[in-house]
């Protein structure tokens, strides 16, 4: 059996795909029918993403050619407008690896190698990595904790910071994945750089980035650190540091690790526009599609009004099953939704993601700690009605599971 | 105008791709004409891979799905099988990031917190490098320095083991990348496990795992680092190290990071069969094609074979036009050929680049620094036709630059 598949382009045929029919075409995929028929990922990440974002990786392209440089160039200037920071101020730097890599460079970079003293905000999994990244690295750290279902308070952080004149960085979490929460970055930065003029505001904004918006300026963010394979939906392979210039000149030599030194990719990055080491050039071609895509969809606020499209439909299908979420209405976050086990006998969390997934949906397990609960999200390649598709397949499991809804 | 492309395969028709079809199709891939005829890469990397391991990309695959665990175990278990090593004493454990991210995962992770003390044998860019992480790690470290055309030394080594006692890693590199040297790394890891019994052996063969013989067993070796986008021909987005299980047990604790801590992910790969941060999903997907692809051309043999033809052609090709090896025909390596710049007054080398280019064929600076040079790699998607074109564009390039063949 064949199937025909139509691209459209604009002009000559293109030499890679003459090749794909020639030579390549023929040769079997070694794939079997039912791996191809891709499920639908309700999960913080790996997310899916569009057919067209995948596409742009059917190249080779070499790392020091005019095209992958004005690649490069064009996913650092967009990363900065979409942060809403003037390009004479910062910088968007490129790092391979997964989002935690992103994370730990700018650690490694921005913490200098005698008297760093960290101060690590946390209400979940992903607060308490910043910790455990300062703790392996040997750097100084305390960690501000909040409970998982609760704001980030300023007040306590202020509180913090009045208490220790020798922290040197801030860290913090936009969204926190593990529960949903949306912290207030802007308000938490301003109190920094009020109580402690000459230290660092590191944002971790991992799932957040390119679909919530956040003042980076009025925040007085140093550094954010986000992922490829998040809200802006290219694939994964690198991270990326939004950096405030003045901050990372003043790290030259900081980084214990020659991989993950910011300055060193930065520096070399301006200097030749290459690169230190292979880059991730296919999950890059990726990228600069998605960015195309994001612009196409009307930016960050066209992706916020997507993702909170979906997250609404989810909330009032699960809510009129009788799902319970795990954070209160005040919390009005909308990348990913946590909702607690529900009480009924029947219930088991195994089955239910199983059968699930075998209806191709899949979601995620819970990640916070005082209680049990499942996590579905909203972002990537989803569409409403993707979240109406879920929806009616979380009826079919319930009943299966001879779950009768609405659950009490 | 539309282009048609056929795909063979098995069964019903591929999720994915009927979206294709019916959703992406008509989106146009935002690419121009020019820059979707792919380049040939004759480079160290990133190099050509083939249609097919791209395509293995056009996937969404959620990373806690029993069909990308399986395809980790794939891998895992391939790559040792690769290696020629049992499972039993060995494992494979890949982490994010470039080859260089690999290197320095070992030393973060092989080094002790305290007392460690590298050996760094180096004869090129390559090896020098290694010298350096350990520098910006903070490590003690010495480096022997051996000539760029010439091989490692195991006499001098043997003597640098017994000037020094307090010795605990000797690393080295296989195939030098930034000269085409192949080091005796069996001879010297017989060495290091004679003199130096605790110490830990650790081979960077970034630049030739996979299609040049080497007997890790024989040579001692504990730690071998190699990438994804080199002779197994996947694409750039991650590293692996073939790690001695009993050497690896070792390590607990000793990172200083978290993100390049090679016994956390082993640990968490074995309990939870789960990469600790998000997988570049693509990028494994890609690989597992082209591991099979390896196996369809003969294994670590078939690839040496077609690699070696390869070289063949494009030396012999290139002396009959005159020009010269930086390398002495003792050095048997066929990985990546260095070349002198012909004396001709004509010769430029980037008017040389820059016309091979514009004919798609990519070649590579030198980066040797006692000589002026220009590299040209036989690896990755590359057959004998290929070098054959490569060898008939350089007699244009030439004439057109007016320097008549045969070069004197």
């Amino acid at each position: 059996m064949r199937l025909r598949l139509i691209f459209r382009h604009r002009g000559v045929i293109p030499q890679a795909l003459t090749n794909l029919t020639a030579v390549q075409g023929l040769r079997p995929l070694h794939v079997t029918p039912s791996t191809m028929a891709d499920k639908k990922l309700f999960t913080p990440g790996p997310l899916g993403t569009s057919m067209s974002v995948k596409q742009a990786m059917l190249r080779d392209l070499g790392s020091r050619d005019v095209e992958f440089i004005s690649l490069v160039k064009y996913i650092r200037t967009k990363l900065c407008k979409i942060a809403g920071v003037p390009q004479s101020e910062f910088t968007a730097v490129p790092m391979q690896g997964s989002g935690t890599y992103g994370v730990e460079s700018v650690f490694q970079t921005a913490c200098p190698r005698k008297g760093a003293n960290v101060l690590c905000i946390e209400n979940g999994a992903y607060g308490k990595r910043l910790g455990k990244i300062c703790d392996v690295m040997g750097v100084k750290y305390r960690v501000l904790s909040f409970p998982e279902n609760e704001f980030v308070d300023p007040v306590a952080v202020q509180k913090a910071l009045k208490g220790d004149r020798s922290i040197t960085m801030v860290a913090m979490v936009h969204c926190e994945t593990s529960s949903g929460v949306f912290n207030p970055v802007v308000e938490v930065g301003q109190l920094v750089k009020h109580e402690l003029p000459g230290s660092v505001f590191f944002v971790d904004a991992m799932s957040s980035f390119g679909a919530v918006p956040l003042d980076l300026m009025r925040g007085h963010v140093d550094f954010l650190v986000s992922s490829a394979n998040k809200c802006l939906e290219g694939v994964p392979g690198f991270a990326y540091v939004i950096a405030r210039i003045s901050e990372l000149n003043k790290c030259k030599g900081n980084s214990r690790s020659l991989s993950l030194d910011v300055f060193d990719q930065y520096e070399n990055l301006e200097k030749t526009s290459q690169f230190r080491f292979t880059p991730p050039t296919h999950a890059m071609l990726a990228f600069s599609q998605a960015l195309r895509e994001l612009d196409s969809e009307g930016g960050v606020a066209g992706r916020s009004a997507r993702y909170s499209e979906n997250c609404e439909l989810l909330k009032a299908g699960m809510k009129e099953m009788g799902f319970k979420e795990f954070l209160e209405p005040k919390h009005k976050g909308y990348i990913i939704t946590s909702f607690r086990f529900p009480q009924h006998p029947n219930f088991n969390f195994n089955t239910f993601y199983t059968k699930l997934n075998e209806k191709d949906q899949v979601i995620y397990p819970g990640k916070v700690l005082n209680a049990d609960c499942f996590r579905i999200g909203n972002i990537g390649h989803l569409f409403p009605a993707d979240m109406k598709h879920l929806l009616a397949c979380v009826r079919e499991v319930c009943k299966d599971m001879g779950m009768p809804l609405p659950l009490t």
